[in-house]
């Protein structure tokens, strides 16, 4: 078949930027280099064992046969119990299905919400993917530029703003990728209330859901029940690679939700949700806590010493495992820097390109997604490059 | 939100109407009927336990994190092995991606082949989510009628004669789901020209690629190196739950589908590449061939002796574990009996109206998924059955 084949939507969708890069620090590593990784958005710790063990035990009992579309009633369960004894919150297992990750759970939101052409507005700056689900489902991408005055979070004024005839949804991230920042409970409210308002969808994308370093942030099931909420058993739970998520959809939403993941994804990983059910165990929690405190440990050292070297970190980078600093009384150009930083410092980051349309050229993204040593290496290099170049 | 907000997309997939009759299945255990389930497409069999145990090793040793997009390295390259050892076949590894099951690929080949408005043809009758992948990216599915003059196979001139200048992809199966008939290397030939005639797609689902009962089949690797081929480790290598796939696509195609794997499913899930890793080992082959062995045997024993009981199951159904009965000698109405035989005789089968559009009331599928012992019980059922009715 020959490439003029290819749809325009898998022309629109691009790939992450961070690859070559991330393909050049391997190759500088297979040179004999040490490098920083701080471009990765995946938590330097396995999954925690009792996890593991429950694994090994589901494959070792047999259990690896389809499960019901929505899920493992018992894990819809005890993630209903979960919201209800972390957050107070009232979530029906019948509300909650279990996913292939995030992932999955967007492609069947935004095939709920967006016929082609129609527009889903998304902030920007943002997570990349989230576009590209949208670009899927042939609906339009609408960047709204959102800034350090509203925390980087897309408010309901700044929506209503580019709202027009052809919008169908509103897609935001709470916390926030690549920004760390949190939406309040008005920013929830706000969209919640425009949405009803308008007519249109919102899907709120809490992946990062449990990293929190301050207060507990606002949740979407209880500030803006009418959103389809969006969250994985990725980051928090520390289970990346076994590509488990869940989404709970507003009520009356369950079957066509549950009809969608029979048709496309029939279910999600019997293996990993058996897995998943020993995350809610006082041994398991324990270690999510601890790794919690060690994100926020690196979050307070990092923040002030990026600070002092001239980034400028504007708003509350309240959760996540992300510092998005403004570089531009650094350089002219984010990504050459990000270069320079790698093949001189040895320190991998992520170019604003990847994440945003409005001033990539001045963005770059930090991970604290290794341990607190490589991060004051790597704030050490980076402080002898910016010195060896006279800023 | 308001349901009016759904999408026409979502309104458009249906679901498995064999669902409904499953929950009246569920129900009636309860109630502590016995049931012969023949209405599953999940073969008997837990994962072999060489591929549980390097699951629960690939655990052990803490692999759960993010892999590359397009797979673990070791297990593309495991697979380009077995098409040269067990078929002959030359697949560069380079071709192969490893995707969230079956469901993955076909999301990611429709996604790359069919813009919106665009027509893809698909055989009727057919698998039913097929046509709901093609629903998704909101190109239109053409049903083209095979009959068992085919062999219940698309071929080149029933193609030809439905294509349009929208069609933009032809979507076939070998084996076929629910006639478990075989694709010909004339078929397979015949296709490939076409498309490449015409300039348009063509997608082979092999998902039951290995579970064939007479001579090999024909692959679509050697007589359609130009397709998209989409692959399963759930059916011969017995990983349903696991929900683990690959697809192999043409040479020049790997980067745009390893560009929409990265931002659609980040990877497919990592435990799960590292324990089918061991489906490759002779141990495990011995195991899927003793359980090909037991699949046969019982196709051998159940075609017989539905042809006898009346049900017109013509063509040669020589794959997969279905047979599709014609049963307008028996009744006028296949969705009826198939309630009946569920309340009256205890066994339960999947209607028509899940896999075709022509005469889905004149259709059953019998799934052999089940053992000798219950087959037979079925059948000794199915004949009470009728025999009571007159018939």
């Amino acid at each position: 078949m020959s490439p003029t084949l290819l749809t325009a939507r898998s022309r629109r969708i691009q790939p992450f930027h961070v690859m070559a890069l991330l393909a050049r620090a391997r190759e500088l590593e297979s040179q004999g280099r040490d490098i920083v990784h701080m471009e990765i958005g995946e938590p330097d710790f396995a999954t925690a064992e009792p996890v593991r063990a429950a694994g090994q035990k589901a494959l070792a009992d047999g259990h690896t046969g389809y499960l019901p579309a929505a899920g493992l009633p018992a894990l819809r369960e005890a993630i209903s119990d979960y919201y209800a004894r972390r957050y107070s919150a009232d979530v029906a297992p019948q509300r909650i299905l279990i996913t292939p990750g995030a992932s999955g759970a967007l492609v069947i939101a935004l095939a709920m919400l967006a016929d082609p052409g129609r527009h889903v507005l998304l902030p920007d700056p943002g997570y990349p993917c989230n576009r590209n689900f949208v670009e899927l489902v042939d609906a339009i991408p609408q960047a709204v530029r959102v800034g350090a005055d509203t925390d980087y979070q897309l408010t309901a004024a700044l929506a209503e703003a580019a709202c027009d005839e052809r919008t169908a949804a509103m897609l935001v991230g709470s916390p926030g990728n690549p920004t760390g920042t949190l939406a309040s409970a008005a920013d929830l409210q706000g969209l919640a209330a425009l949405a009803d308002q308008r007519g249109i969808g919102l899907i709120v994308d809490e992946i990062y859901h449990g990293l929190h370093y301050g207060d507990d942030p606002a949740q979407a099931v209880v500030h803006a029940p009418n959103a389809i909420v969006v969250n994985s058993f990725s980051k928090y739970f520390g289970m990346t690679g076994w590509r488990l998520g869940w989404m709970v959809v507003p009520a009356g939403w369950t079957e066509v939700a549950e009809k969608l993941m029979q048709n496309l994804f029939i279910n999600a990983s019997t293996p990993a949700q058996y897995a998943a059910m020993a995350c809610f165990t006082p041994e398991a929690e324990a270690i999510f806590e601890s790794r919690r405190e060690a994100f926020r440990e690196r979050r307070d050292f990092l923040l002030p010493a990026l600070r002092e070297l001239g980034f400028h970190i504007p708003g509350n980078p309240a959760g996540a495992f992300y510092l998005y600093a403004d570089v531009s009384a650094l350089c002219d150009d984010s990504e050459d820097l990000g270069r320079r930083l790698l093949e001189e410092a040895g320190v991998a980051v992520t170019p604003g390109l990847d994440f945003e349309r409005t001033a990539p050229e001045r963005h770059l993204r930090f991970a604290y997604t290794t341990d607190q040593t490589r991060l004051a290496e790597a704030v050490e290099r980076i402080e002898q490059y910016l010195r060896s170049t006279g800023r």
